[in-house]
């Protein structure tokens, strides 16, 4: 059916039935709401979801204007998002083995209330999102002024208005909001001029709230028969305490004592959003076991937790997708604006701001699960390591999974196919192979789904003022990072290997970073430079290869540019490096670019005229920059 | 096949492999585990549920031995359990689907290791569990020794043996888990001379470590659209804080600041479980939407909840079912022994006892939802009240549901009948009816499931040292309890009407209370009767009728017996009350009975040789008791 007849069947329709009645109409396969759908738009929304079979709707196209989700009659369900905490969320939009549909909200906003997961996308093909911008009434961060600071008593005043409630609870400072509340923990400074993250933040924050219990008796009979992970809250026999102590000095003045790292400047605003473990309940965008996803002019002012979460997905498409904050916040998410694990096919993010988020603007890997033993000759119990990434599926039949000892290779030993994964529990999972088990097999160590990684993607976009990262990249597969800006405070870019902490896997290889600006990246005080190929291990194994940074801009405050190590074949070529001026440096007696434990790097035809007195520092001799400038 | 043959033949296959190689074998339909079985039995036992197709195995039996289940490689689901927290949870026994299955222990011990339900099963028929104990390595509750007590500073000492490891934190008490950690909130005193609760316990216990937050600002600006239940701890606006302080004076030894009752008497054990809406999450055996399900000579030494929570199913008989604690331990299970939601047929509780658990030993009720709005002449949107209630359903296609105000009638002034319940969150169902609504409903009235109410007999169960009732009876069909023990701590029988608070339905009706002994019941400390009928509305309306009291013998230490109100027809007839002289009389000018708004009421051939100087008190002068001696 054309466009054209469907837009005048749909005038007609409404003509017809007085624009809504009940504030929706429902044409074939098409379902159009309008304002008048009410003050809560959850209920109506969601009833048209749930009554729709597989495949049975292709379109869902809001009137322009402002809808409010409420969670109070949103459709609930348990679920485990990597990268975020489990948690009972509710949604307006549980898309769930649909098929061939797309949800057109021609320019309107969407207010959320509380906790809720906006778009809920699983086991589905074909999904696309357009036009409309999310955003949630109440954040789940909480803002404050720095107005006054005590050197001689190491305390700190902060001002806190009235959009922010608060409770001050045996001496604990809260922020209050309807479904929701946090602490002072994961605090960090924005600066109200630059509407970005303070420079030099990491001198004074985060605001580090958990010292441990003061006093602990008779835990040596706390006896576990399996490893334990005591990140994970529930399961720390010692336990934590909070170290900073709140006074109200006046309704909006608050003091905060014991505060461990260098006082806030004044003038800064310090947000807040709890500790970490519980702070991540409310991504924008959920995605899982779905192909073909696309998300275009799409602007997330806001979550608790992701702009974008995708896993186990392919071929992935963000054009327009924006991630800024609305009105005067500082804040857009409180964690990375885009995060994709164990997703294949292609992941294109074309033409994105990501603003002020908490965390990197994208990043991009898969996930090493943990060998606990053999069942039999064709089946492993495995662990997931991480108390984000639970539940988190390793493969589907047919997967290809490389088995790792990190300490020997960061490639892979062996391989198998996968056969079939059963779900025990979050934790633990039982993978059965095609083939019979490789006998070096031992406890310990890790899989890792070889067939899912992406080919990548990220051209044209403006990564800044937020916290962290701008990408993280982690894939083997074809990488081009072209045409973008970042500004970013910590690494623009990092390439990394890691297993021990977050176990999230992946290699860098062939990629492609071309005619991009880095613009004072890496202000946040880290002595680390703006590009980073780095591995958690001490090894000097080769993780990284066939890497190319050419015609890039380095307009930077400091001197290091690139940090390269367990490379091989690197080419820096006909980039231009200045210094900005913009910050002071923190660093003066840095080289700008430092290699280690890497062979085959090349550098060629770039410009520098930085600070720095030193441009290379390398433990080979044999390799060079000559041809800096 | 008859029993004889299988014998045989588990025997002979037994001796062929060599009494279970990998601690199991499967014979046809039949699965046995040895006691080689392996530290853990929670693989191999989750392993052969799993497997089983429904109706595929008829027995899993167990060598006679002890068995460890801890919960890393049990099966997780996220349950909502009434009266319970809903939790994330593991088990090693996910009966689901199944049907004709007998797990028989053969006498042995399942001892359990942190956040487990041992038994959850679920949309079944015709399950038979037998012949095993259950018990945890490490208690859901903990105990201290009160050892110093200073009334000038308000403080008493605690002293706590090695085997409960703690923290103190921010000048709290946590008693530490393997899994799991509660604070000194709903703590309470057991005399470990009687090992039972300890005589008028309710005038020193239970602490209250809950107040409202020291400071609260700007929560005008906290706005809902939809009612809010703030007992749910999330959505608290203002929140609480802790008022309890401890303060370690040695290792092992605990100063307790602020308590707001009497201190506490020396000598007697404090136990405690932590704060109310965390502390119910690992029920013994829950059993859901099941027909027929039979416990026979099992013993629960502990749960972290209740010993059987039953929701939605028919025709339960527990024989034997025993809860009582092991070793040294003064608690059980740490709610209610056994409880009964929505459950139809009847319910047999026989020759039971059930000892020491933290709340009553069984409470038979249904549920009342809230109409929140009407969606077309045929559906509700329904509100489930209570936070531990979220996500029970109220009826199955065909149910009879009574439309109820109950300030205008316990009585239902509409009927219709169940066409479908669409779940769309823990808090909001849609349920369908049948027949085209009654025009008088409004937003407020309640739903009350006629169908789902259960027979019950109570049978030559012993009912002691617990805290809180004996017995909640909330069904209008036919009730016998008989020839049983009661020393409860506050009503050995309580019939109630209430929807304000626990929105537990179902008022009491031919109920038949015959030859049991009541021993010093009601000893907490509360003025109120052994057997209690009672409303939480202040009308005047009928609630309760057909109650038979009789032959049965009260040893009371204290005056009041039996408190009636809003009940039509009671006889109490032939029934011995003595004085018992076991604790000092707390309320001695008490009659022995008082009867409110009630008629019919009928006493004859009583007799008496207790303390009150008045044996009636009425607010009808026609009631009278001619015939108490």
């Amino acid at each position: 059916m054309p466009n054209q007849s469907i837009k005048l069947l749909m005038v007609l329709f409404l003509a017809l039935f007085g624009l809504g009645l009940k504030g929706f109409a429902t044409v074939a396969d098409r379902v159009y709401f309008t304002t008048d759908i009410g003050d809560d738009a959850t209920p109506e929304v969601l009833k048209s979801i749930l009554s729709a079979k597989k495949g049975s709707i292709r379109e869902i196209k809001f009137q322009k204007g402002t809808y409010h989700f409420y969670p109070d009659k949103g459709y609930e369900s348990f679920v485990f998002i990597s990268n975020h905490d489990n948690v009972l969320t509710r949604t307006a939009f549980p898309i769930d083995r649909q098929e061939n549909l797309t949800i057109d909200g021609q320019g309107s906003t969407f207010i959320f209330h509380g906790l809720m997961v906006p778009f809920l996308i699983t086991d589905s093909k074909n999904i696309s999102i357009k036009n409309l911008s999310i955003d949630w009434q109440t954040p789940f961060n909480s803002e404050a002024l720095v107005v006054a600071q005590d050197v001689a008593n190491k305390t700190f005043d902060i001002k806190i208005g009235t959009e922010y409630p608060y409770a001050i609870r045996n001496d604990q400072l809260i922020f209050l909001k309807e479904y929701y509340e946090h602490s002072i923990g994961q605090s960090i400074l924005y600066d109200p001029k630059r509407k970005a993250i303070a420079f030099d933040t990491e001198d004074y924050t985060p605001l580090t709230n958990l010292s441990k219990s003061a006093i602990t008796r008779n835990t040596q009979s706390l006896k576990y028969k399996y490893s334990q992970d005591f990140k994970s809250e529930k399961t720390h026999p010692y336990g934590t305490q909070e170290r900073l102590i709140a006074k109200e000095l006046e309704p909006g003045l608050v003091r905060i004592f014991n505060h461990a790292k260098k006082l806030p400047p004044i003038g800064m605003i310090l947000v807040g959003k709890g500790d970490q473990a519980s702070n991540r309940v409310a991504p924008a965008f959920r995605v899982l076991n779905c192909e073909t996803f696309n998300a275009t002019n799409v602007t997330v002012h806001h979550a608790g937790g992701m702009g974008l979460i995708a896993e186990n997905s392919s071929d992935l498409t963000l054009d327009a997708f924006n991630v800024r904050p609305s009105g005067n916040r500082m804040v857009s998410t409180t964690a990375d604006a885009t995060h994709f694990v164990g997703c294949r096919g292609k992941i294109s993010i074309r033409n994105c701001v990501f603003n002020n988020q908490l965390d990197d603007a994208s990043n991009i890997h898969g996930t090493y699960e943990e060998v606990v033993e053999q069942l039999d000759p064709y089946t492993l119990g495995v662990r997931i390591g991480h108390f984000q990434q639970q539940n988190f599926v390793l493969g589907k039949p047919g997967d290809s999974i490389g088995l790792i000892r990190l300490n020997e290779s960061f490639d892979a030993y062996a391989k198998n196919t996968v056969e079939s994964v059963q779900k025990i529990n979050g934790r633990y999972h039982i993978i059965k192979f095609k083939d019979k088990l490789d006998t070096r097999i031992q406890p310990g160590d890790l899989l890792e789904n070889l067939d899912a990684y992406p080919e990548v993607l990220v051209q044209n976009c403006t990564i800044s003022n937020n916290r962290a990262r701008g990408l993280l990249l982690s894939t083997p597969k074809k990488t081009v990072v072209e045409g973008n800006f970042f500004s970013t405070e910590m690494e623009a870019i990092l390439i990394p290997v890691e297993s021990g902490s977050w176990f999230e896997s992946g290699s860098g290889a062939n990629i492609s970073i071309t005619n991009n600006t880095f613009k004072d990246c890496q202000h946040s005080g880290f002595n680390r430079g703006v590009i980073r190929l780095v591995t958690d291990d001490e090894s000097e194994h080769i993780a990284f290869r066939n890497i190319d940074i050419h015609g890039n801009t380095f307009e930077q405050f400091d001197n290091l540019i690139l940090e390269v190590s367990n490379t091989e074949n690197l080419r820096f070529e006909k980039n231009k490096i200045t210094n900005s001026g913009t910050f002071p440096q923190k660093f003066p007696e840095n080289p700008a670019v430092v290699v280690k434990t890497s062979k085959e790097v090349l550098f060629k035809d770039n410009t520098y005229t930085g600070k720095a007195t030193q441009i290379l520092s390398s433990d080979d001799p044999s390799i060079q920059a000559p041809l800096f400038n």
